[in-house]
């Protein structure tokens, strides 16, 4: 506004570190995906909720649950002050759905269904040093159940989240829902005669069970060991007898559930609490066995550690089986996609009364990585049929033709650019991934008819034909412009 | 965690002021009505684009274009310092989809199609003093075609957002798309011989043309007038010679677009770029008769003021004519629920290069209104069919019942809260809105029945029934276990 205003340096034009835009596919692939997941959420009676990005830091609270990010900060600032009414909220961007969902159930709690299942899809935000593959923002899709205590709803989440996969497309066999509960390690560590002060350092130990295996996790819980770097890790102390029912609950695995819930019920030895935690993955087991769900799709799993510390009753983790290749060609599992269990104390930071609750947590990235690599989802669109430009006089006449086209449901557009270079032009349609082009000049439209340019079939005869072929140009028909629609449809096949 | 830890006081379970929270219906129908709209626009050629929430604020710009809230702010916060980097990036959350489009276009200048066809739905948030029914955060849902200087861009435009109300399901004749030009003001400006001082000043008085009608705009051009509450607004000072042109132009509108480009020519007198704009809007008209879009569904209206301080040529706005009823009671027409045109420079700002750009804003939130104020949207959707748990022990059998149902495409859930007090599981079926609860007692276990209680005929019951009729229940059945689904689809109908 100011006239003597000095002349600003450009504005850059870049996405803040660690964010990113999503472009065509890549939205309607994860809206296809979480479309699905939530048909499926709500057939199980889940209701969906929208809670807004911004909280108060206050009803957040300063924790990440999330044990994989344990520094991940937030997005924080502070409101304005009120004029005569002190400074201002400080406010924030949610860090996941659940710490929102405590809030509402709080807030809500007299006019909310109890129990109340709810699902919800969207961004979160996790203010932390931006890395490869690793942003700020990042979509979650959640579905919990709050105010439940019955290992029934444990239970349900499992199921459901095992149809929540096969609804995406991920095949019966190519995925696995594993259960571990809390209480059970509970009782394995009471066994063990673990010390309180000892436990959060043997939590931290078996959660290396998947990398340094039973040997491993002996001498960790024990005198310790020399790492890959030939760093030594000193051990946790115990004696060997002591990480003797450690090391059989990892390994409690049988062939069916009801081994497995017998090795874990000798593992526990005579803790009380390890044999209510046995006793509830038994009735989970027998819950899923009812409604229809075997163990080739979700499986008692004392080998899941991971959440254990943040979890108080079951917990639960899917994975995916089949094998892809990672970057440097080697084949591996794809593994982990979706992660939960049973959790206290959320809402009684803001109520002081215990509400129990039990949730699953799909990583929405991760799935839809899954589903290309499966080649359930990446395949180029094809693009719009697109009219090109002629003379731009008769423009009206070429939008007329794209709207019939899509009166007809077929997806067209006008080329909108400078029309004065014909190359551009089927340049431009070639970039938009066109299957066909439309083609009318002057005489064209003199004799009634229009050229259809099927472009699929012209990028296979480039690919493959000699000169002479390729200039005899079978790929490109003249119709009658009354037949265009009709026409069209016919090589879209 | 440190053990001399003071005991905090409690949190505050709210959303903090200006943000709420979205329950069940609010976010499925916000969602099957973009939905439909992303239909419209993908079948138009448009690609979608989901930009991530946080922008800097150097690319954001410090300038908002919606007039109805030119004070309005952004959330903004300040990077941590890089160490030994300097301090840190300044960010925000965007406040509309624009500006994030504009950073796109300048960012992947070399990589997308040009002209890029793009919708956009999502939130955005202002930062600005909340009120009754305004919110900081709300969704957006944009169209823009970038770099298309024909103003077969704007036409088409206008076309496909007459689609979009179609596909939502407001009726042809319920809505109309105005259409005005920035152009055909200016050329009136310059016959008006209204100096560029005192252009801003015309064009605030001219937007008042709606409320205080012609001569109350030939007033605020001339010599001044009292408003309501009597205090008296000076006017610009034009001669009343000056001011004709002007009111010609607002009032140019006749019974086609033919005699509106006419009155409009007479209006711009010999202006150059007056008759460029009403040239476009010939063209504009000319091309949404060849799309067969009829005067009926958009129409050239040089009433349309709002927007043309902001836009640079085309301005469009959707209206619902329908009729109804305000917070008083009296009828008035809806109003608007979409507005755009076309601009310049949004995207210059980063490249130095003007690049033509058209577009259009959908306002999700009125549009929603009008849906449920048509009865369109808004129903109360049926809840899950209900089993609820007679016997804790059989929480299994229960479970079965429900995964039965939902396999047969039906949506169920079992009870999970405390099952002890049954009235209140019919209680939580009511207040979900349960279509039919499911009950089995052991006694009925053991005969092989269940128990349905078709709950909306029960509800008619209790409403209309005499005492006695209630008491004989016909609104439960006892049917066969090995019916229960057949059943069940039976009373939903």
């Amino acid at each position: 506004m100011a006239k003597d205003q000095k002349k600003q340096p450009r504005p850059k034009a870049e996405t803040p570190k660690g964010f990113r835009d999503y472009f065509g596919a890549d939205v309607t692939e994860r809206k296809a995906m979480l479309d699905r997941i939530a048909e499926i959420y709500h057939r199980h009676g889940f209701d969906p909720l929208e809670t807004s990005a911004v909280e108060t830091v206050e009803a957040l609270g300063k924790f990440l649950p999330d044990v994989d990010r344990p520094n991940a900060g937030v997005f924080a600032w502070q409101e304005e002050a009120v004029p005569g009414g002190g400074s201002g909220d400080w406010l924030a961007l949610r860090y996941d759905l659940t710490a929102p969902l405590a809030r509402v159930a709080a807030q809500f709690r007299n006019d909310l269904p109890s129990p109340y299942r709810r699902y919800a899809m969207g961004p979160v935000w996790r203010n932390e040093k931006p890395g490869p593959g690793r942003f700020r923002q990042f979509y979650q899709c959640d579905a919990d159940t709050v105010g439940a205590a019955s290992v029934a709803a444990d239970a349900e989440i499992c199921a459901m989240l095992a149809d929540a996969l096969e609804a995406v497309g991920i095949a019966r066999g190519d995925y696995i829902v594993r259960i571990n509960n809390r209480k059970v390690l509970n009782g394995v560590l009471e066994a063990a005669e673990v010390r309180t002060d000892q436990a959060e350092d043997v939590l931290r130990q078996i959660d290396k069970f998947d990398k340094v295996g039973r040997d491993g996790v002996l001498a960790l819980l024990t005198t310790g060991r020399k790492d890959e770097s030939g760093a030594f890790i000193e051990g946790v102390g115990l004696s060997a007898a002591q990480a003797a029912p450690l090391l059989a609950f990892l390994t409690s695995k049988g062939a069916t559930n009801a081994e497995t819930l017998e090795n874990l019920g000798a593992a526990v030895g005579g803790a009380a609490i390890g044999a209510e935690g046995v006793e509830e993955l038994a009735q989970i087991s027998g819950m899923l066995a009812a409604m229809g769900v075997g163990e080739d799709r979700a499986v008692i799993d004392p080998s899941v550690v991971r959440g254990l510390g943040y979890y108080t009753g079951p917990v639960f983790e899917a994975e995916l089986t089949f094998e892809i290749l990672d970057e440097k060609g080697r084949k591996r599992q794809f593994g982990s996609v979706a992660g939960g269990g049973r959790y206290d104390g959320l809402v009684e930071r803001f109520t002081g009364q215990k509400v129990p609750a039990t949730g699953i947590s799909i990583g929405v990235d991760r799935l839809l990585a899954a589903l290309r690599a499966k080649g359930l989802a990446g395949a180029e669109e094809a693009g719009p049929v697109v009219v090109t430009v002629m003379d731009r006089e008769r423009m009206a006449d070429y939008q007329a033709m794209a709207a019939e086209l899509r009166a007809a449901g077929i997806r067209a557009e006008v080329y909108l650019g400078n029309p004065k270079n014909f190359g551009n032009q089927l340049k431009y349609a070639d970039r938009r991934g066109a299957p066909v082009a439309i083609i009318q000049g002057g005489d064209e439209a003199a004799r009634g008819v229009v050229q259809l340019k099927d472009l699929v079939l012209g990028a296979k005869i480039a690919a493959q034909a000699s000169h002479e072929e390729w200039k005899a140009q079978p790929a490109q028909t003249e119709v009658a412009r009354a037949d265009l629609v009709a026409e069209v449809r016919r090589i879209l096949g």
